[in-house]
């Protein structure tokens, strides 16, 4: 059962660190700003991040709404301290309340955690601004092929150190780093709403996600991946509707095509 | 002196609205949200928008701060009549004020127009969200080449029906379309500070902007840009220089590629 699982290369935390320096400094940039959420990946990208820039170019963000665990927020403390970063607390509920007394009426879950992700982004710019620092995202690859994340919410950064590195890939890597075990084995979750867990959402653990989406990255087609690896047919196709749904948060979005050269579809950058 | 101006193509408006109707209707799609600030972009983008789709399948929203003038924000709910939109009004004050106190210091005028044009995005998605529609942005080409709108803030829209015209050619299609002479004649501005102009922010009118950023397209030198048109060689240079400055915000974020396809390098949508 272990077919098309995604097997971390041994490059990849070079090849992270290095883009990390590329971009993050020089010409007037002083570093990143990453949110910490308390799970594994925003983890992963801060200790990459200090290992890459020094902690003195690392500024964790801890923006907790009032459902956070305060055992998690104390254990995401720690962890910063452990890497020397400074670290920022700011709380997300009275900006919440002020956009849902704004517009009335969004009070689905999936509404209320997008607008949640958003108001972190927003923070997490403003802050950056004021340290001359750009936003490192915390998003994977399942993730991002998959969709599983709010467009210009955690969507919203201007780097994704970890986002060629597969869930699984980064679970890896965090056992390499010798990450805190507590870190390492908390259930992922988006944080948005209570019990959520992107397992339950996904409908299947990420050591089944990420080989149908390695399957579809080595293009084969999706009776292959059930051949291959005995995933259910109807699992394979839903992540496959997931990858083909979610194209528009990959991409800048669309303009009808009316000059010469259109910027995202012609336009030379 | 018109050499390289941006001549309006006769396809333009049909080419936007077969891309509105391709994108904004169908699969659960029920048409879009424009934000209307006043001016002349988002007035065009609204008509548009309902000469493409109808008027049951556009939604204005104003979404003013305490400066906006009250004269301005009549006059915009006038027009939206005219057009007969649904236009509903969101003032953001409140919403700035929660961030400005969860994130002290951010005081200069950059600093809060970012943030406010980035609750218009939130405000936005979530009404949009709501009605099932897609969120219109209004930005122009002219911007969009100069980086001169706010990253996941104006920027963060689903389409940019008007984003392969020129400010000048916006301002042709505007007197086409018979819009009214208050809004057509307006000194452009982002609106995010008192006082502020396009203009004066850029350095330049839009007729010397975009004549530059014509010659850009069409891949002629700096030097032939000034031949051709006059314009002083130092202000062709700043253009050419935000232009390429303001490229990561025409791009999704930057990845590190670690595995066989990365998403925003070589992963195929």
């Amino acid at each position: 059962m272990s077919a098309l699982l995604p097997r971390l290369p041994a490059h990849a935390r070079s090849t992270i660190e290095i883009f990390l320096r590329a971009h993050a400094l020089g010409d007037g940039r002083d570093g990143v700003v990453v949110g910490l959420s308390g799970g594994i990946d925003s983890a992963v990208t801060a200790r990459l991040a200090r290992d890459a820039l020094g902690p003195a170019h690392v500024l964790g963000v801890m923006m907790p709404d009032a459902a956070f665990p305060s055992a998690l927020l104390a254990e995401t403390a720690d962890y910063a301290r452990t890497l020397g970063i400074e670290v920022r607390t700011v709380p997300i509920d009275p900006i919440e309340r002020a956009f849902a007394q704004a517009v009335p009426g969004g009070t689905d879950v999936v509404s209320v955690g997008n607008t949640k992700a958003r108001i972190r982004m927003v923070i997490a710019y403003s802050i950056a601004r004021q340290h001359r620092r750009l936003v490192a995202g915390t998003g994977n690859k399942s993730e991002l092929l998959l969709g599983y994340f709010t467009k210009y919410g955690d969507g919203g950064v201007d780097l994704l150190p970890i986002g060629d590195l597969y869930k699984t890939e980064v679970r890896a890597l965090a056992a390499e780093l010798g990450l805190p075990e507590a870190i390492r084995s908390r259930p992922p979750t988006a944080g948005l709403w209570e019990g959520q867990t992107d397992e339950a959402e996904l409908g299947a653990p990420y050591e089944v996600v990420d080989r149908v989406l390695k399957g579809l990255e080595e293009l084969r087609s999706e009776a292959e991946i059930v051949a291959a690896t005995g995933i259910d047919p109807a699992r394979v196709r839903d992540i496959a509707r997931r990858l083909a749904d979610s194209r528009h948060k990959r991409r800048p979005p669309p303009i009808p095509k009316v000059g010469l050269r259109t910027v995202g579809i012609d336009w030379r950058e």
